[in-house]
């Protein structure tokens, strides 16, 4: 590990799951320090007060007027992205912000041109493609080893949709529902193992729910313009899991409770109003009663449904030691340190940016590109027809820094 | 088991690898009576008279002299199944052909149009949808007990490309690849499982070897007029297998080899010459010193890859015992006796056109209509767009009756 030229004193704004789940990540990251949070929940930041001994705000705008701070982390809802990017780069805070960066194009360009203006880092994560595994996979399509990518596959079925929600995540015009929600992470996966710049899409997204009614499942092809292939099938509503297709191993860590069948969809059904609903939600954030600990979950790196590389000499997928490589001669696991979390990528991009002057790869432009996918999607599915792509943008820097 | 009222006498032509395969079917099937054989191969003949005690003939058209003969079945290479079909069709013979039917649309149309003009049944198969599992897919799917179909995923990973072929099953313009040659099977469960009728493909198809220069892989998105949606992704170059993700069963029930990591790669690399291939191919051939004991291998269902049916109410698929099902509130195994067979199903088809007069699922027809989709994949990749299809037929009969 390098020596740190300088310690970045960060911000989190907003404790929710997002927030909370980023702070020992901030804790971890030798080159930076947790400084500081805003929420309006008083409980919560006296919470935070005592574990963390940082400055405490109820609002972005007070924590952005401290002179302590360089950077903010922006886990609010994605409703006020665009308002809080503005009033952390015109205090010429760097800036990460918690996917998805926005719902439209034009509020993704709005924030990208004026953190640009203003001089200051716009990285968004934590996305799935931030992971230690997905990164690793990328490592080894750069190193050339196994020859051209051909096609790149990531299925996920799971309980998404009966997960409690806030009611903006059940509305598709809001960025809800597993397209804009999920694929967001599926896109921003392949799209950094397949090079970044993807040509077509041609998708059917589904709503079979009624009573929540945005998309819950997708069937999504893309074609890359070097050509490679990639599906993004995803389905939320609860009945096969690609757990068992992925060791028993999901985006937390190991399963406890793979037992127990529906669970999600059964509790959603007892649940019996929208504020109930929100109040379960709200106890997974920082301090909660349904709090994860993220620390102690992280005994294995997070599977984000099953991810299948195929190359010309070999195929990769994920391990619960790391990644397994089928080449020409032999089967064999290339292990990644449990160490190395998505997270901590996240802060490291961060902080290379800002003290290194390395181009991030997860900056706004790349956000933007897979919030193109995302909307394009769901609009292939309306029109019934493929699609092209304007606002592509490749991988931009190398990958597998050590910290 | 109802009383059959009629026997039909049938003979096969050409054995191979697909003749010899359909031999325990027809043993089996109590309306149907194995009574002939032609074949160019006299020690193939000798063994088979002395098998089963039929007649034998050097040529198709000898066969079909024989008055005892109602129906045939052409296991010969597909590029002499236009002459075999119209020889056949003209002696007033049932016909069962080996898939591909064809190559072209015009050929299949060619022996549609005959067929009909001679009055006589023509029934594509055994292709994989005739497998019992997908025959209760389909069953399940027909009953609405899970509601409306949303997506149908196939995914095979496996060694294809490089288990002992023909030169001609290497050359994309006589059919082979993995896209004609297996994509036809996904094709034929998708389109079974989703209605039949495609609207529109988009595909990727890949040639990564350059000394097996045919499609080797492919990823292909299809959306049924229904808009169902649904992906085939096949992967023949022996890297990964599915078999990891179904019990370890493949197409040939059990493995028994699975700890052998890239053999039928290193296998064919160790094969000197094409000569020496197809040896190897052709003794797998009825009687050969490879031939598999096909009433052994039989010890479970096969699993052409990893099938997954996506309802509003549940998912399917496959199980060593049968299918699971995971419902509302329940995950559960439906059993199917292992007695059941896709080839006696492939029998059984023909049997009830000929005795009962009901319309076969499998005919010309929904034959032609799986060429057109693989045929499209491939233009489809070349031409890098999605393209529609004109020559879809709609699934024509109830499956699930009992033999």
């Amino acid at each position: 590990m390098p020596t740190h030229k300088r310690i970045l004193n960060i911000g989190i704004v907003g404790l929710g799951i997002a927030g909370a789940s980023m702070i020992p990540a901030i804790i971890d990251h030798p080159g930076v320090r947790l400084a500081a949070a805003s929420t309006r929940n008083k409980e919560r930041l006296e919470k935070f007060a005592k574990d963390y001994n940082g400055e405490t705000y109820f609002t972005i705008e007070e924590l952005c007027e401290s002179s302590t701070i360089d950077a903010v982390y922006i886990a609010t809802p994605t409703e006020f992205h665009t308002e809080h990017v503005r009033i952390a780069a015109e205090a010429k805070k760097h800036i990460i912000v918690e996917k998805p960066l926005s719902v439209t194009l034009e509020d993704a360009e709005d924030m990208i041109e004026i953190a640009e203006r203003n001089g200051v880092q716009l990285i968004v994560g934590h996305s799935h493609s931030f992971e230690p595994p997905i990164q690793k996979m990328r490592e080894i399509i750069e190193s050339g080893e196994l020859g051209k990518v051909l096609m790149i596959h990531n299925w996920y079925y799971n309980d998404w949709l009966y997960r409690p929600r806030t009611p903006e995540e059940l509305k598709t015009e809001l960025g809800g529902g597993v397209t804009y929600r999920q694929g967001s992470h599926q896109f921003d996966i392949i799209r950094l193992l397949g090079g970044g710049e993807v040509r077509s899409i041609r998708a059917v997204t589904g709503i079979a729910d009624a009573s929540r009614s945005t998309e819950g499942n997708h069937s999504v092809f893309l074609e890359f313009e070097n050509g490679i292939a990639a599906t993004a099938v995803y389905n939320g509503y609860d009945h096969f899991h690609t757990t068992d297709l992925t060791f028993g191993i999901g985006e937390g860590g190991p399963l406890t409770n793979s037992n127990v069948y529906g669970q999600s969809r059964r509790l959603i059904k007892d649940t019996k109003s929208q504020t109930d609903e929100v109040a379960l939600k709200v106890a997974s954030g920082f301090g909660g009663e349904r709090s994860k600990n993220y620390k102690e979950a992280e005994k294995s790196h997070p599977f984000f449904g099953l991810t299948i590389v195929s190359c010309e000499k070999g195929d990769i997928r994920q391990h619960p030691d790391g990644l397994i490589v089928y080449g020409e001669d032999e089967k064999y696991v290339v292990p990644i340190l449990k160490e190395e979390t998505g997270r901590l990528n996240v802060i490291d991009e961060l902080y290379r940016a800002v003290v290194e002057g390395e181009k991030p790869v997860h900056d706004g432009r790349w956000a933007k590109a897979n919030l193109e996918v995302c909307i394009k999607a769901i609009q292939s599915s309306k029109e019934r027809k493929e699609l092209y792509l304007d606002h592509q943008v490749p991988v931009q820097s190398k990958v597998g820094h050590s910290i």
